[in-house]
C-alpha cells in the first residue's frame, strides 16, 4: 500500500511545482495546483462560441493531466467515484481550447467547443437555465426561478436508458 | 445554543425550497440550493462586458441572500472566515447583473458588471491570468504556463497594504 500510495505521488509529483511561497504561486509560471482534502480541485467550463458558463465539475489530478494531454475535457465523478471522460455516453465531448488556472491555483477555467451539442445531462445546452430573481426577498416566500433555455437538446432518457441520474438529494 | 441555531435555521429555511426529488430539484422552479459539509456552495463569476471568468468563489445562504436582495456580491471568504463584501476595501464592487443555479443546484454562477475595475487581488483584470500548455506533457518537466494578462490593473500593496493576503500555500 504504501509503495502504491509513493508511486502514485511519483506519477504526479512531475508536473507540478510544489507550493513553496505564495509569490510564486501568485506570480509564477509554473503549475502549482491546489486539490483540496479529497484530492479534488473545482473546474468552471465555459463555452468558445457563446461565452455562457456550461458546467461546474471537479478534477482530481488524473482528470488534469488527461485532459491537457488528450485535449478532451475529463472529469472526476463525485456521484461515481471515478474518471468520467465527458461525452463518452451522449457522444457530447468537450474539446478543449485552452486551460487557465486562478492567481492561488485552486480552481480551473476550460473553454471548450462542444459545436451544437449539450453539456448538461437534463438535455439543455447549458447546466445553467435557471435565473434566480434579484431584489427584495418575500418573507415567508420560496424563491421562483426562471427557465432561460426553452428547449432541451436531447432527450436525457433516450441517450442515457438505465444509468443512475448523477443529482443527489 | 439550540435556540440560536434553531433561529438561524428558519431565518434561511423560508427562502430555500426543501430539496424533496431529483425531478424538483432539477426540472423545478423553485430555489433549492445545496450546501456542502462547510455550509458553502462555489460560485463562478463572469463580466457581462468581456464574458470573461473573473473568478470563483464560495457561498454560505447568507451570502446569497445579501447578493440577492443588495444586487452586489457577496462571497464567504475561506481564509477569512467572513462575509466578503467583494470590493469594500479595494473599491471595485461587483454590480450584480444575473444570477443562475446549476441542474442539481449544488453551483451558483453570477454575471457582474465591474466598469473597467478588477477582480483578483493580485491586480489583474481576473484572476484567470495564466494558461495551461495543451498536449503531451514532458516526462521530468514542470509545467510552465503563459500569462495572458499583459498588465495589472491596480498595485496591490497601495489597496490592500498591511492586510493579509488570502492565498495559502
Amino acid at each position: 500500500m504504501q509503495i502504491a500510495i509513493l508511486s502514485f505521488f511519483h506519477y504526479f509529483s512531475y508536473m507540478f511545482k510544489k507550493r513553496d511561497s505564495v509569490f510564486e504561486v501568485e506570480e509564477g509560471k509554473f503549475l502549482s495546483p491546489k486539490f483540496d482534502s479529497q484530492g479534488l480541485i473545482p473546474v468552471i467550463t465555459t463555452d468558445i462560441k457563446t461565452g455562457e458558463v456550461l458546467m461546474h465539475g471537479y478534477m482530481n489530478s488524473e482528470a488534469l493531466k488527461k485532459t491537457i494531454e488528450t485535449k478532451e475535457a475529463h472529469y472526476w465523478s463525485r456521484s461515481r467515484k471515478s474518471i468520467w471522460h465527458k461525452g463518452k455516453t451522449s457522444g457530447f465531448t468537450q474539446k478543449v481550447i485552452e486551460i487557465k488556472i486562478d492567481d492561488d491555483q485552486d480552481s480551473i477555467w476550460l473553454t471548450v467547443d462542444i459545436g451544437d451539442g449539450a453539456s448538461c445531462h437534463v438535455g439543455y445546452r447549458s447546466c445553467f437555465y435557471r435565473s434566480i430573481p434579484l431584489g427584495p426577498i418575500d418573507n415567508g416566500r420560496e424563491i421562483k426561478m426562471k427557465f432561460t433555455e426553452k428547449e432541451k437538446k436531447f432527450d436525457p432518457e433516450k441517450i442515457y436508458k438505465d444509468q443512475p441520474n448523477p443529482t443527489k438529494i
